[in-house]
Formats: C-alpha cells, sequence, structure tokens
C-alpha cells in the first residue's frame, strides 16, 4: 500500500489531459491528497491548493504521486531536482508511468539513503498466488464492458461512492495503474504473469463481512481478442455476484482492432453470464451503466430509457446522471 | 531457439517418473536427441544410448537438456560437476526447472566466459507485441480440454506426426515447457505477462503457406478457475480455423480443485465455439480426443464409438489408438 495522503505532482504537464492520474485522484479521492504542486509553465491544474514540498509535508502528506503522464511515459530529467528533494525530506515517490521509478540509478539511491518507498504500481509488488477456487463471504460486483475503455472503472467508482453515501459497506477495488494510484492499493492485472491473473484477484477480494460488496474495477473485454484473457480472470478469480454490463453506443470499432466491431449488449450478456455462473451459480446481471459523453442529453436519455425497457435492468451514465438505480439493485440484491 | 540436437541430462532422477522431459522428447523428438547421460545410480533410463560428453559432442549434440524434475524443480549441486565440464566443452544448457540456471552464479559466469546460452524455457525470453486480431494465411488447429492435463499436448504432438507422416505440411507449436524443450522453440504461455498472452501466441503463429497446419498446444481450461484466462488468449491469440475436444472421463473433480465439477463436452463446445467464431468465423470442432489411459481397451473403444455417435465428431485416444480419425478431418478442412 501507499502512503496516504499525497502530494500531487503536475510537474511541467503541457495541458489537463496528461495531468489524467491527478485528475483522477482529485475526481474520486480528494481526502486522499493534501494539494498540487505545479513546476513553472505547468498547463495543467486540478483545482487544489498548490504547495511546496514543505508545506505538503506539514499538511501531512507522505508521498509525492507523479499524477502525470509525459509523452513516452517516462520520467522527465526536469523533475529530478524536485524528486530528488522529495526523497531528502521523506516522501515515499509512486508513479504509473512506464519508465519505471526504480530503474532510476539516482532516484534508487536516494530512496534507499533516506528510507523511502518508490512506488511503480505498473508492476506487481507481491507474488500472488495460483487461484483455489473456493467461495468467499461478502459480496462482489464486477463491471464488464462491450470494449476496453468504455467506462468501467468510473462505474465502479462511482457505484462505490455513492454505496458509502448510503451507509452501505462497500470497498473499490482497483485493477488498473490509475485505479490503484487514485486509492493507493490494488492489483496491476495487466502486468500479472499469466498463472497468476485469477488468483491475484482472489487476494484482492478476500472474505469479508456479509453485506460487504467489493466493487471491482474491470479490464479489458471478453470481445476484445488483445486482452479478452484478462477479462476472464477477472471473471472466475472475482468470482462475482452481480455484473454491470457498460458501453459507449457511438465507438464505432472495438480500441486499437479498426477491423473488429463491437458485440451488443445482448452478446456480452450471454456470453459473461454463464461463465460466471459457472463458478458462481447465484451471478446475475444487475444493471447497465452507459457511457454518454458522446451524446446530447435527450438523446442519452432517450437512449437510457429504451434500452432499459428492453434488457429489463435499470440503465444509467452514473458520472453524468448518478450512480444511484445501479446502487438500488445492489442494495435489494439477494 | 535452443540449439539441436541434445543430449538428455537424467542425473541421479530416482526414478522414471522423473525423466518426465526426457521421456517426452524420446517419445515426440527422438531425432532431436543423440543419447542420454546417466550419473551414478540414476534411476530413469529412456532408452537411448548412454553416452559420455565427448561422446555425444563427436555426435553432434550441441545442448545438455536438463531432462529431470527432482523434488521442488532445484538445481541439484550434485550436477554442477557435469553442467560445468559440458559449459567448458561449448555445450549450451538448457532446464525447464523452477529454479533458473540463470540464478546460478557460478553457472552464469562459466556460460559467459564459454559464450554459451543458459536457456531457462520457464521465462519468456522475448517481448511479446500486444494482439493485433488481424487475419493470418494457413491454418491452426487448436486442442482445448475440459481440464488441465488432459492431454491437449500429446493431441497436438501425436496429430503433427501423423499430419507428417502422410507429408502435410504441420508444425507443433508449443506453449508449455514441456513442449518448448520437445521442439526447441514456442512460448512459455503460463509465464507471460497478461497483456500480452495473446500477442504471444499470434507471434507463434504467424503467416504461412495456405495448406499449412500449425498445431498449437492447448493450456488450462475455460472451466478451471485457476487458468481459464490464459486458455481465452489462446483462443483468441490463436485464431484456431479447426478445434479438438479434449477430455479424460474417469477425472472426478478438476485438477486442483475438488469442489469443482469437470464440464461436459457440450458444455465445453457451446462456450469455446462463439468464443472462437467471434474472431474467426471459419472455426468449427473436427475431432474428439479422450484420455482413456484408466479404462479397458473395450470400454474405451465403446466409449469413442458413443461419444462419436453422439457428438456427430470423429473422437479417438490418439496415444493408444492413433491420431488417423482427428488428422482424416484436418485433410478434408475445407
Amino acid at each position: 500500500m501507499i502512503p496516504i495522503p499525497y502530494l500531487l505532482f503536475l510537474g511541467d504537464a503541457p495541458d489537463q489531459l496528461a495531468a489524467k492520474v491527478a485528475q483522477g485522484i482529485r475526481d474520486w479521492r480528494p481526502e486522499n491528497a493534501v494539494g498540487q504542486y505545479r513546476m513553472p509553465g505547468c498547463g495543467a491544474d486540478v483545482g487544489m491548493d498548490d504547495m511546496t514540498l514543505g508545506e505538503a509535508w506539514e499538511a501531512g502528506a507522505r508521498t509525492l504521486v507523479i499524477g502525470v503522464a509525459n509523452r513516452g511515459g517516462v520520467i522527465s530529467p526536469g523533475w529530478k531536482e524536485v524528486l530528488h528533494e522529495a526523497i531528502g525530506m521523506g516522501f515515499h515517490l509512486a508513479s504509473g508511468l512506464h519508465n519505471l521509478l526504480r530503474d532510476e540509478e539516482d532516484l534508487l539511491h536516494a530512496a534507499a539513503a533516506s528510507g523511502v518507498g518508490l512506488h511503480d504500481v505498473r508492476v506487481p509488488s507481491v507474488a500472488y498466488p495460483i487461484a483455489n477456487g473456493r467461495p468467499r463471504t461478502g459480496k462482489r460486483c464486477l463491471a464488464v464492458g462491450t470494449d476496453c475503455s468504455v467506462g468501467k472503472m468510473y462505474t465502479a467508482m462511482a457505484m462505490d461512492r455513492e454505496m458509502r453515501a448510503r451507509g452501505m459497506n462497500s470497498t473499490f477495488r482497483a485493477t488498473g495503474q490509475t485505479g490503484i494510484l487514485i486509492t493507493g492499493d490494488g492489483v496491476p492485472l495487466d502486468a500479472v504473469v499469466a498463472d497468476f491473473m485469477a488468483g491475484s484477484i482472489e487476494s484482492l477480494t478476500p472474505d469479508n463481512d456479509p453485506d460487504h460488496w467489493d466493487m471491482i474495477e474491470g479490464q479489458g473485454s471478453l470481445f476484445h481478442v488483445s486482452f479478452s484473457g484478462v477479462t476472464m480472470a477477472l471473471i472466475h478469480g472475482g468470482r462475482p455476484d452481480a455484473l454491470i454490463l457498460c458501453h459507449e453506443p457511438t465507438r464505432e470499432h472495438m480500441r486499437g482492432l479498426p477491423d473488429h466491431a463491437l458485440p451488443t449488449l445482448e452478446q456480452l450478456r450471454d456470453t459473461a453470464l454463464p461463465l460466471a455462473r459457472w463458478c458462481n451459480p447465484a451471478a446475475r446481471f444487475t444493471g447497465i451503466s452507459i457511457n454518454t459523453k458522446e451524446m446530447e442529453e435527450s438523446a442519452a436519455r432517450n437512449y437510457l430509457a429504451e434500452l432499459s425497457d428492453r434488457m429489463k435492468l435499470p440503465a444509467t451514465d452514473p458520472f453524468r446522471f448518478g450512480a444511484a438505480p445501479l446502487v438500488d439493485a445492489l442494495a435489494e440484491f439477494r
């Protein structure tokens, strides 16, 4: 686990989009960050207080999170002075960049000398077991998508937030780099070795209170040929009780695969459900989450109403219209 | 690729079972080995000529393959003298043990000094791409099983041998450690990082002649919750035209999962086929391979006849009764 709270390092981010990770932390776990650190010329602002390293330390921050992705995912030489100063003060560093912190010899030595950690969330830091397939106490919900990047993480995040606001017993379980940085913990599933994928998800969602829900972040899609094995491991390792269908209606082909059409929501439902029921006969779909950001509001609302009617499931865009209909279904889940 | 031919190192194997890898090479690729090397007290014999390192070198051997697995999968200190002598003479070493050759500092230094390779087939030696999902020329056949260890490798091996005996254009494609050591090449799929699983199988089965068959070694099972993601990656990365159902009829539960029943062959067919057709609409099941080693011959023959009739597919135990019926179906594949 990464020590919280964070100071969000935006560095010399050229624009807001480059600060996606910091924005995710700001949107979903503002309580996990005390402020932001921007270098001269920084073009991003996630709307938190600008702080020096010293001010952040005083405010309780213990980890400097690299909340910015620059071209190529590398650690910019221009950041090094700040990173070294932070390490010297006792900050841990955390990063989801391809270029690992631990592969920078100067940072490695400085961190060892200061006794702080370098958290590269892109690679697993623990040895996961092989899945044992045994039932676990508590309940689990998994978002599955017609494609990659259709809003599975946001769906689980939005549902988790709504559940906690209602006093329900819920934990968001991160399975990707952004989710891990947002929450400080999780499994970087796409970097786990094949034999241990399902086992890593069993570890992430252990026995829990009978009324507790693990809201598991989905990855890939059963219909995305590059990553379908990752999704399969989530279904069998996660052993979900409730499944949420996720979709982006305006997408013309599978992400990164121009010749591959998207499946229908019915195809996804009819493929995923028997696979989920193989290990958990109680599994069922409880709702539909649609990413409507490319649609006008009235068109989006009409689409959701028609879809809900057609598939006999609550349908919403949890980011735009709230996650209440999806959470109502979990609150009534028996 | 591991340089062939091999000298098979049986070491101080306590019994025949411990020499499973050497036996596999002897059974399936005897032309890849010139002989066996046994230490005093060795309890295994795969039926090849006993040779000294010098005799084997003269006979053309260029790699000493550790064809034995001892308890714990470690490199026994008692082997070191022979391994060092072999490295000094110019032999490469190859091993599928959990304990890696490259993690033994003395072997690493000796190999570097002699300019030979240490081939640990348990870990990938190349960086695989992310799958692109594009069609490839040539044809592919994949064995899928109701469970792990039901004979998928032997099925592909036996079919490949029969096809080559008939003059058909075929290549066995190894996806596990034993298969890689037997053939000298392949992908150790269970050790590949999740994001690259399907891509590694695309790399293993590239464009080929229109009449060429890649006979892909299966792994895991769609119904084995620990490894189903690996199987999924084989289906979408391998893009098979022909699929073979594999089963062991006397097994009482999924391997390693005492509370999990096996699926029926019909369940396996009905689950795997739509997944395969999602990327290759021409995919179909062409035969059934049954591991009948626990059955009397007449019971086995009756079972195969009934199964073939019930599922309208040729059925055989390719190891016991020959792979001809399965190969006939590929010869007629259009």
